[in-house]
């Protein structure tokens, strides 16, 4: 009898996509993708991909006929499309469920804090009165979200004042948009905690990562995070708790801000994410073979640093025109540091790849990859 | 203007394209494919695929035609189709002279000899008498081999006394297969250095690695080499002499006996070998990516080690009709050596997988890969 190899659906064909398809060739586990287009990022290098919207339940059934379990690339799917689906015996990890909470930043804060876990002080915006009261009560400026859909600082405004606030309030009537309000904490850092949970119960979680955000983009991460051990501690307890609270199979990224010493949990995203790109050569099991791991039910592998420490440092299109990919062969000689990219034309502030350090200190694995992302970008000196 | 991927046409679809295709992903590199089947291993996780046969003219055309530069997963492709394309102005790396000179292992022989590199003695078998001769000379057994097509132990043959000897004749003058003779070296140990050169002159040399070899078939990758570091320093120089006096493009192994303390040359391999596989994880480049950067002429990267000890072991199939494949769960459960599986059915004697392990001394990293290996072919006490 032949072997019949374990095939995963990927929702989306961004990067995340691409690079779980890269960590699944080794573990012979074949993907199919729905990808909007057909030369996406993950499109370009996988051979079976449907073209469809990920909004579209033909296209989402024929993803699920096709595969043992369906993932997602990103959270842009309706979950009632997705729990129908699952309805009809298919698996789906994160489930519609853990997928209709991520979506929705209004319930993830609620739900966190009636927990009992540390969240920056909120409330939802569903009159104009509440933003003159939210002010007045812990101070302006403050932080006001979309409550779905916004993604490298998009759907997030610093309001000064409540005419800054109101007008914030005016586009979002206009288009629709459901807000929800939030004390603007002093930063010491933010931190992000990944952690995979199987099916079956087996949790692993990675050492907490310090993510440098530049308007409102992650540009760079840093392992180990530079926070004393008690809250390393606390954030990895943390970041397990809620991951099985919430029951999430998959990789999932917790973030959160530390301010004056505290932990307060941001944001949850059920997937491999932006904040995980350092595991591949970082850590002995990537987040990508990880994600694959639990959503197959397939036991976890090992979380530790492969070196001392660990920096990525994400590479951004510039809107020059220019293509970084042009000066690969500068990057490759400017240092060791590992160059991924994603694909994908260099649009202004779009991420398209990113390049990862490894060295005895993150000192000096974030001189090294500076180095190499400077030869990308065109600014190394000659 | 959009950016024109580099673009990279393997003949063969193995494990070794596989591989390449794994490691193309983060550089961007388009690769595509001539492979024998459209189930071939690397088929099944490349989307661009020509399926033809490696010694039809128009297959190699078609992919000439289709790529920046053409290399191979295997050598089983006639030199004089090659020289032809390589006239009409193709890149082909190695070029259709060096793979000429590694299929050949009489003209091997006598190019490494004449140019003072040590090797085994060694003879042409031209007539019977050629036969007694060597064996009188040197000793009885003596190792006859194929000059073209072995590999994994097929093609050689130890011969006890001339009559073994001449039942190879025998059966070798059915096939029209050319011998060689060679002296039976008492071993210490099997060396191989991976050496990577590009067209512009570059050259990266890989540490050493013992090779552990059963009935021709190497069966476990070990680094650091258990030899003096005089050994390790002679076995290092030497690969770099031979990449530079054949203009090597690309990831060449040389394969060494040690025998009494002292380095042979045994064959050279001008492609990714069996012998690198342990690079993937362990070295800060993989031999994939060096052989892409290789033949592309970018700037080739580190060797080093990512760890202290670096154990490979690989994976055969065993006839039982038992795909190892089906125990990846308890494979991954039993360490956190890294699986790699060829998307290859379990045929006896077939390598269709390995699993490597780092660790802080190769008899830690061997007994963690062992552990996984025996997982695999359901040989774990339970």
């Amino acid at each position: 009898m032949s072997y019949r190899r374990p095939t995963v659906g990927i929702v989306g064909a961004g990067q995340l996509a691409r690079m779980m398809a890269q960590a699944a060739i080794p573990l012979d586990i074949r993907i199919v993708l729905l990808a909007a287009c057909a030369d996406d990022g993950a499109a370009q290098v996988v051979p079976e991909v449907i073209v469809g919207a990920p909004d579209d339940p033909s296209a989402l059934a024929a993803l699920a006929e096709r595969c043992d379990v369906m993932t997602f690339d990103h959270e842009l799917v309706p979950p009632e499309i997705l729990a129908n689906i699952e309805a009809q015996g298919h698996r789906i990890w994160p489930s519609s469920s853990s997928l209709a909470l991520a979506q929705d930043k209004r319930r993830q804060r609620l739900e966190l804090s009636a927990a009992g876990f540390s969240v920056p002080a909120f409330a939802n915006l569903d009159r104009p009165e509440d933003m003159a009261e939210f002010g007045e009560r812990h101070g302006w400026p403050i932080v006001i979200k979309a409550s779905r859909g916004g993604y490298d600082g998009r759907g997030v405004w610093i309001a000064g004042s409540l005419e800054e606030a109101e007008s914030v309030w005016n586009g979002a009537q206009q288009s629709g948009t459901v807000l929800l309000a939030e004390e603007l904490l002093p930063l010491d850092l933010e931190l992000a905690v990944l952690v995979a949970r199987r099916p079956s119960g087996q949790v692993a979680v990675y050492p907490p990562v310090e993510t440098v955000q530049r308007a409102g983009i992650c540009r760079e991460l840093r392992v180990p995070a530079n926070v004393r051990a008690n809250l390393v501690a606390e954030a990895v307890r943390i970041a397990r708790e809620i991951a099985e609270r919430i029951g999430i199979v998959g990789i999932m990224a917790v973030e959160f801000f530390v301010s004056r010493g505290m932990l307060y949990v941001n944001e949850l995203a059920p997937r491999p994410h932006n904040s995980g790109h350092w595991t591949i050569e970082g850590a002995v099991t990537s987040q990508f073979e990880q994600h694959l791991r639990a959503v197959l039910d397939l036991p976890l592998g090992g979380t530790d640093l492969t070196g001392d420490a660990v920096v990525t440092i994400n590479l951004l299109g510039d809107g020059s025109g220019s293509d970084p990919r042009i000066r690969l062969g500068t990057a490759l000689a400017a240092g060791k540091a590992h160059v991924h990219f994603y694909g994908k034309e260099a649009r202004a502030g779009r991420k398209i790849g990113h390049v990862t350090a490894i060295a005895d200190s993150v000192k000096s694995a974030d001189s090294q990859a500076r180095r190499v992302i400077d030869a990308l970008t065109g600014n190394l000196p000659a």
